[in-house]
């Protein structure tokens, strides 16, 4: 099977590196060109210069963009040249609409979509210990996962098309509030002058013990906010589950009050600190 | 060293196992005489009429109860009998006020009083994994380390007395805010229709994994509630946390909103229940 991936963002180039030394990758295209031009010097794969061309020639596309509309645009791009039979996987947090539209459009190319959103930051893609959430044809998926296994650790089938963005929507609400719990809890243990390090240490081992915590208290704590998964983008993702809120009538108050703080947070230019910034505004 | 053990609640009682286990448990007491009956039973421990009985005839007194005044009266009650040299061990959630006044009151009789509160829930009780923060002589500490560590996997020395219960408040605070991320995107899930034991299980693999989505998501959104963890004891926690929050002019929304969520919950006669019946309330 030959695979093709799109994007080689913060997440998009560990996951390629994984494919790649899995013996899955034949090429790559990215928007910033010199990106690309590293997979071709460190592992000898194609870069193309369209979505087109690498679609025409692969098995499988991987996609791993930020927007619903880069993903729409790319599919619509690719839908001219792919082989039918092919099965393209879109990993970025889109809304289950676009996963529903981009589906559509390929169906009538006998090709299937899945939506496959993965969590786990940085420390997953580059690890290759992420989760995925996939949506769409379940046979598909199974004739793919073994490309999907150099990815995730934990490869989950959820359902019909939409159904993995869906999943993704529920991880990133349950990831604000942790973010909201995590830093409220910090900075009441900051105003208490407790020794912080030893405070996240002993906490991570019990009954309050997040993955959030252990991989971000520390450096939160001390003022370092490198990405890791970038505020602006997990603002972008809470407005689609925002969306998703109203029309299945639930209420998400930590998921709203971390898309108001984030909001502070970007107009102070904070927006490609990593989530773990909502510390400055718990303890300023 | 011989270990006495003043209180065998859901806590109290699977660290008194793992003690005896360990060879280190010379006696117990229970208000409730039948469940210390059980350990004179199956371990041929003493069954002491009194704590201060008790604490006449062991070097370390360890003390698992619910509410500050019960740890002042035990330490009253034992406070005219123990051997000078003996080490007392609090692992309940209090206040670091009381065990400010535990320790004072100890200190006259040249006993060394230690706050250790615990976490991680029965599941650590039982499996001798808790998580253990320890205020107070460091030294003291040391000596009967080999005691705590039947019952703590790990243990953590985090200053002068008080800081154990204040480290412990910084825990249930966070334990507060996580219940409320979980409940809140689980309803979500569920307002979806997604499968909730597929969300769960994906969702435990990435950045947004936690010890409570773990051990209670799949019990709360099938609608049972067994504690774990008694709704009506981390309502009393998150009244003293927020006390020590106003001393130290801290913002603790999540921890406030869950303590009004708790209260609703007790009205309806839901306090018995593990803190996860929050989920009544966000899935009504």
């Amino acid at each position: 099977m030959k695979v093709g991936m799109i994007g080689l963002g913060a997440m998009g180039e560990g996951m390629a590196i994984n494919l790649a030394e899995a013996g899955f990758l034949a090429g790559v295209y990215n928007r910033t060109f010199s990106k690309a031009e590293k997979f071709r010097k460190e592992f000898g794969v194609d870069v193309f210069n369209s979505p087109s061309e690498l679609a025409a020639s692969v098995d499988v596309v991987l996609i791993c963009v930020s927007a619903d509309e880069d993903v729409l645009e790319i599919v619509t791009r690719i839908s001219g040249s792919i082989k039918p039979g092919s099965v393209v996987v879109d990993m970025s947090t889109v809304s289950s609409k676009t996963a529903e539209q981009a589906a559509s459009l390929l169906a009538k190319k006998q090709v299937d979509f899945l939506d496959a959103p993965v969590s786990g930051g940085v420390e997953g893609a580059k690890n290759g210990t992420l989760a995925m959430m996939v949506g769409g044809n379940q046979q598909a998926l199974e004739k793919i996962k073994p490309v999907l296994e150099a990815i995730s650790s934990r490869i989950m089938y959820m359902g019909a098309t939409g159904s993995g963005q869906g999943t993704k929507a529920v991880n990133q609400i349950m990831a604000a509030g942790i973010n909201q719990a995590v830093t409220e809890a910090l900075a009441f243990a900051e105003a208490q002058s407790l020794p912080l390090e030893k405070v996240i240490e002993v906490i991570s081992g019990g009954a309050a013990s997040n993955w959030f915590l252990e991989h971000r208290g520390q450096t939160m704590t001390q003022g370092t906010f490198a990405p890791g998964f970038k505020l602006a983008l997990h603002h972008k993702d809470l407005k689609i589950c925002q969306t998703m809120a109203k029309q299945n009538d639930s209420a998400i108050p930590l998921a709203e009050q971390t898309i108001e703080n984030y909001a502070q947070l970007m107009k102070k230019g904070f927006g490609d600190e990593d989530i773990s910034a909502l510390y400055r505004l718990k303890h300023p």
